[in-house]
């Protein structure tokens, strides 16, 4: 049921045109209330799409009422004709949710998420009739097909519910759902990352954004597929209220937490073009922002990424990739284990590398840094001729 | 005549067996002064490989009287007893140098470059064996055999010379020779590079070390095929002295950099699994400093590398790159032109796409940020399947 789990929200999902194929292509979430809390997360790039301008500055106000997402163009390095691409979407949403909804919505509680080509401007007559027909299929039953219209090269939807409620109360008192596309690597110039996180948890704007926060930090910030930082992505978060019931800061940070890496989880899992799917678990780190770069560093190192697609266990190139970081660590203090076979040690040779097992899709690489008693796993993907192939016939 | 240019040289280049094929693996660089003064540079990876951690402190002296060099083994991360075999190698070097040219060599006085797999021993009989062979073979013509002998996976030596004479004054007063091996993307955990030049210059160690700093901040610092940055890494320069003349700071500076420049453009072009030789020239930039992190941010994208091998003039991937920088700039006043058509003004589309022709070997990019007068190229190669494919069945 992904966005439409928790009481309050109603999807749509229709194509519209906007992709050649006929499939899918533009989704509508809308928040039915009593509360309209909201909060984001957007990229941090600082060439942002129009939509990333307009939702940035619509969330000022800590208030949707509706999200709409187009997959299809992303509407980014559009200029200012762009920017009035999103601003009319918006109203074009809040004008046909007001004539049926019998409330007064306003483009000012619309958030606009898009994905695709950078560099084209949308065909608007397409995405106006496809948020008029959206509209008049809203449903309680329809997340997975909001799901699946914000698909690009996803071979699959990525949705999740979450049952927060305590244990042996008969049911679940509040709950988290949603949907997300992409990651780098999916798709080329459509490493966008799109998701949209339900909960019918009563919780101010303030609540939810820290806790929004909070769960991204450490769950899809730390996917690192291709090291490629979309100009698109955009992370949201919608309260209901629905439920009645507010949780702890403590409670809906680990709800949205648990929401957000079981999505994670499932970007790197069909990440297109790869072949592996790779825990890089960075252990006695003095801090966690050194595990963090430790680990982005050896995620983004194309030698380790093609060793990997070659079920090579080229733990040197591992130790090259932590030389390049500023972490507290001695280099002849390294230890490195693939698959759990501790192949370095004190850096420099431990056990051969014919024990190593590399022929299946999971790989854990563990690196022991001894300086310390942080950790953390960044996620990524091995290096493929599918890759390059997708990435290199795309817009041509 | 590469190393063996300047006056003051001797070279050679032997197969000692540390590859399989059996072709030259050993180089030897002799400098016969009447100087000896030197400089090096080495990689900025912490990680670092036993040869540079030795010839690192052997520089601290100012002073070099020879450089050995193997291909077949990095001899990086293997520990103290690596430590040892890099030493082993200085003391036969001088030892055998001492018994057959009449003059007391310390080991102090050698320098040592590695190249090849991370993480083995070398087998150093056949190391120490070559030494022996090399030093038989010294000739002030074997320069040529010498850049042979270094090479990995390179098709072909990388040489340089440079005179340094006035003009209408007939012949060089002094040169500049050299040779390098290597760059990022050449090869499967060799993107080491190493290069080695050679002056009949007379200049003192700090002199040298200022002119070989600036030349490779401008030359291979901007060189940036794949983004990894290697544990063996070195450039030394070496200065004779034979030619008795004494340049200024600015004209010893002007040649090393000439010298430089065409090793590195020859790296480039080098660059295996690679079918574009890319420059990254960002103008308009408000320092240096900006230009370069522009420059290099859009040389490590994997989703503009692998459009430019696609042929693909994707330009909204340029921009999504350069906005992961602090440069100084406006997204709405970005302009990129690639091959001279300006795709891109404002940060949005101009000139069709399909203006641009991608279809030869040579790719030149330039982004204008708008925010002052500064400028600097970066070079980097595409990312082609036969990269992947390199770098995924190498050490396996």
């Amino acid at each position: 049921m992904t966005v439409t789990a928790p009481n309050g929200f109603r999807a749509a999902g229709v194509a519209a045109g906007l992709k050649a194929s006929g499939v899918a292509d533009v989704a509508l979430v809308v928040n039915d209330g009593p509360a309209t809390a909201a909060a984001g997360v957007f990229t941090a790039n600082r060439v942002q799409a129009a939509p990333v301008r307009w939702s940035r500055q619509v969330l000022r106000a800590g208030r949707l009422r509706a999200v709409v997402l187009n997959s299809g163009g992303a509407n980014a390095c559009t200029g200012p004709a762009g920017f009035q691409d999103t601003h009319a979407t918006a109203e074009h949403v809040a004008t046909t949710l007001s004539a049926t909804g019998g409330t007064d919505v306003g483009a000012g509680e619309i958030a606009v998420c898009s994905t695709g080509l950078i560099g084209e401007r949308l065909p608007m007559d397409k995405l106006l009739a496809g948020v008029t027909a959206a509209v008049a299929g809203l449903s309680a039953d329809a997340g997975p097909a909001a799901a699946e219209a914000i698909m690009t090269t996803d071979t699959r939807p990525k949705t999740t519910v979450v049952d927060a409620g305590p244990a042996g109360t008969g049911g679940p008192a509040w709950r988290v759902g949603g949907m997300a596309k992409g990651a780098g690597m999916l798709a080329p110039s459509m490493a966008t990352m799109l998701c949209v996180l339900t909960t019918d948890a009563l919780a101010d704007p303030a609540d939810l954004d820290a806790a929004l926060r909070e769960a991204c930090r450490t769950t899809f910030d730390r996917v690192d597929s291709d090291g490629c930082l979309s100009t698109n992505d955009t992370v949201l978060l919608l309260a209901s209220g629905a439920s009645g019931v507010t949780p702890s800061a403590g409670e809906l940070t680990a709800a949205v937490t648990a929401a957000c890496a079981d999505l994670a989880r499932q970007l790197i899992a069909d990440a297109e073009g790869a072949s592996k799917e790779v825990a890089i678990e960075v252990v006695g780190a003095a801090s966690e922002t050194d595990a963090v770069q430790v680990g982005r560093a050896v995620a983004r190192n194309n030698l380790v990424k093609t060793a990997l697609f070659g079920n090579d266990p080229n733990w040197g190139r591992i130790l090259a990739a932590v030389g390049t970081t500023s972490a507290v660590f001695d280099p002849d203090q390294l230890d490195v284990a693939i698959n759990d076979v501790w192949i370095c040690r004190d850096g420099a040779a431990a056990a051969p590398r014919d024990q190593v097992d590399l022929t299946g899709r999971q790989v854990h690489i563990r690196i022991d840094l001894h300086a310390g008693a942080a950790t953390a796993t960044i996620w990524t993907n091995d290096l493929s001729h599918a890759y390059v192939h997708e990435n290199s016939a795309y817009s041509t």
